[in-house]
C-alpha cells in the first residue's frame, strides 16, 4: 500500500463514520448552546483515525463493515467528548486551527456540552443491540465502559501531575498514564471492538492490547515531539503548547532525570508559574534544555522502538485477518511516527 | 405520618442507597486526584430525596427495595456528577457549607472528577442486568439516558440565558427550563424508575411525569426563594448566590415583566457584569426591587399552587400503591415548599 491509497482508505472509512454521527445527532432546540456548537465541532473533527480503527479492523477479520458503523460513530464522539473537556482542563486556545470551544462559547456551556457528546456517544453505542447478537452488543458496551474509565483515570494522573508540580515523574509513569490516557480508547478498544464484532467467538481479544499499547505510546511521544518542533500550521495546535500547559511528556521526563540541582530549581519554578504569566523566554529556556539533554532525540528514538515492537505485535493479533484493511492497519504503524500533523 | 417519622424514612432510604453507593465506588489509585475526591464529595452529599423516592417509590407498590437499590445509589451518583459539573459551570463557591469541589481541586481536575462520577453511574446502572429481568434492566438504562439529556438540555438553556443576558425569559420559559433541568432526573425519572422495578407491566409510568414535573417545579421555585432569603447555615449556600451567578429565576422573569425602562438598563447592567465584579450595593439594589414587584411572594404563591396540582397528581400517579412508603411521599409534597434548607 502506497500513501495515496492509505489516505484514501483513511479518509473513506473516517467519512463514513462521521456521515453517519452527523446523520444520527441531534438537530434543534437547544440549537444555538448545546447542538449547533456540537455538530459544528464533529463538522470540524480531525482524521478520523480512531473510527477507521474499528472499520478496517471488522473488515480485515471478514466482517461487514456496515455492523461496526454505531461503534466507529460512537467512539468518534466520544473522542470528540474527550477532546472539548481536555481543552478546558488544560487551558489550551487553539484546536485544528481554531479557537477551542470554551473560547468562543465560554467555559460553563463548553463543559456541558461535552457532557452532552458523552452521553449521546453512550446512547448511541446502546443501539448495537439493534442490530448486533445481544451478548456482541453488551460486549462493544463493555469495551466502552473500560475505554471511559481509564482515559479518565489517565486524565486524572497527568492533571495531578500538573497541579501538584511533580518532578519525579519518570518515562515509567510517562507511559503508564500514557497507556490509560491515550492508547486505552484511541487504539486498543478500537481494535477490539472491529474483531468482536466480525468474529464473536473466535478472535483473542488481549493480543490488541500489546499492539494498541505499543503503537499508543509512539504515536503520543510523536504527538508530544510535534507539539514541540512542529509546524502550526498543519498541527493546528500552538507549537510549545504543551510546555505552556506543563504537561509532562517523555521529553520533560527525561530532563527531570539529568537536569543538575540549578536547572531543577528553575524548571520548578517555571512549571510552578500559572501559564498565562509563562512568557516566551522561559519556554526558549526549557527548549534549550530540552536540546542540551538530548531529550527530543531520545524520545523519537523511543517513538521509534515502539513501532519496532508495534510491528511484531500487529503480526500476532492480525495473523488471522488478511485482505487491504490489514494492509491499511501496516501503513499506519509507520504513519504513526512519520507524519507531521 | 408526622415529621419525626418522615426524616427518618428519608434518612433510613437515604442512608441505605448511600452506603451502597460507598461500597460500590472503587479505592485506590489514582486516589488524591480521582477516587478520594469523589468518596469525600459523596460521603458529605445531602438529603438523598432522589435514592429515597426511587427506594419508597419501589415499596410503595409492592416491589423490594433491594432490587431498587443500584439504580436508587446510581442516582445519587449521577446527582452528585451534576453538581460538581453545575458548581463550575455556575462558578459557585460554597456547597454543603464547604468551599466547592473545583475551588480546593481546580477546575481542570474536578471537571474530571465530574466525567468519572457520570461514568460510573452508568457502570453501576448496568449492573441491574445480573438482577433484575433483562427488559426491565434495559427499561431502567433507558430512563437514565432520557433523564441525562434532559438535564443536559436544561442546564444549556439555563446558561444560555446567562450568556446571552436574555431578559425576555418569561415565567413559562422558566418552567420549562426547571422540567428539564430539574423536574426528570430529580422527580420524575426517580418514581419512573421504583415503579417500573415493583410492577413491570401493570404501571402507568406516565402518570409519574405530571405529579413530578409539579412536584420539581415547587421544589426548584422554593430553591431558589431560600437562595434569596434563607438561613446560609441551614441552606450550605452562599444566600444571593443565584443573583451573583445571573440564574434567572421565576423571580427575575417577574421583575423583567414589570421593571420599568430605567430599571431595565440597571438590571441590565448588573445582569452584564462578570461574577467577581458584582458588589453587594447592586445586590441589594436588585433585591428592593424583587421585594417593590412582590416577586418572592409571587413565587411562593406559585409553589403553592404547583403543590396542589401535585397533590392531585400524586392520587392518580399512586393510586395503585399503598403503606408507609406512599404515606412518606404524601408528606415530601408538603415539606418541599415547607423545608427550610
Amino acid at each position: 500500500m502506497d500513501h495515496a491509497r492509505f489516505a484514501e482508505c483513511l479518509s473513506d472509512h473516517s467519512a463514513m463514520a462521521r456521515a453517519a454521527l452527523l446523520d444520527w445527532l441531534p438537530r434543534g432546540d437547544p440549537d444555538r448552546h448545546l447542538y449547533g456548537p456540537m455538530r459544528s465541532f464533529i463538522e470540524a473533527s480531525g482524521k478520523g483515525l480512531r473510527p477507521a480503527l474499528v472499520l478496517a479492523t471488522c473488515r480485515a477479520f471478514g466482517g461487514d463493515p456496515q455492523d461496526a458503523l454505531i461503534s466507529a460513530a460512537a467512539l468518534e464522539l466520544l473522542h470528540n467528548a474527550f477532546l472539548v473537556h481536555d481543552d478546558i482542563e488544560d487551558e489550551s486556545e487553539f484546536r485544528r486551527g481554531q479557537p477551542c470551544m470554551h473560547t468562543t462559547l465560554g467555559v460553563p456551556l463548553a463543559v456541558n456540552v461535552g457532557d452532552a457528546m458523552q452521553t449521546m456517544a453512550l446512547r448511541l453505542v446502546r443501539r448495537n443491540a439493534e442490530r448486533l447478537p445481544p451478548a456482541v452488543a453488551v460486549r462493544v458496551l463493555d469495551e466502552f465502559d473500560h475505554m471511559l474509565v481509564q482515559s479518565i483515570e489517565g486524565q486524572a494522573m497527568e492533571l495531578g501531575w500538573i497541579r501538584d508540580n511533580d518532578m519525579a515523574v519518570s518515562p515509567q509513569d510517562y507511559l503508564r498514564m500514557t497507556l490509560k490516557k491515550t492508547c486505552w480508547y484511541s487504539f486498543i478498544h478500537p481494535c477490539r471492538i472491529g474483531a468482536v464484532i466480525a468474529r464473536p467467538q473466535g478472535c483473542d481479544l488481549d493480543a490488541f492490547n500489546a499492539f494498541g499499547f505499543y503503537l499508543g505510546a509512539a504515536f503520543q511521544i510523536q504527538d508530544d515531539v510535534l507539539n514541540l518542533v512542529g509546524d502550526q500550521d498543519k498541527y493546528g495546535k500552538e507549537i510549545g503548547g504543551d510546555l505552556y500547559e506543563g504537561k509532562r511528556t517523555l521529553m520533560l521526563a527525561r530532563l527531570f532525570h539529568h537536569a543538575d540541582p540549578g536547572e531543577r530549581q528553575t524548571l520548578s519554578r517555571f512549571l510552578a508559574t500559572r501559564r498565562q504569566e509563562r512568557d516566551a523566554h522561559s519556554v526558549a529556556w526549557v527548549m534549550q534544555r530540552l536540546d542540551h539533554y538530548a531529550c527530543i532525540d531520545y524520545a523519537r528514538k523511543a517513538a521509534g522502538e515502539l513501532i519496532g515492537a508495534a510491528r511484531i505485535a500487529f503480526d500476532i493479533a492480525y495473523a488471522g485477518a488478511s485482505g487491504e484493511d490489514k494492509d491499511f492497519i501496516g501503513y499506519l504503524i509507520d504513519y504513526v511516527v512519520a507524519r507531521n500533523s
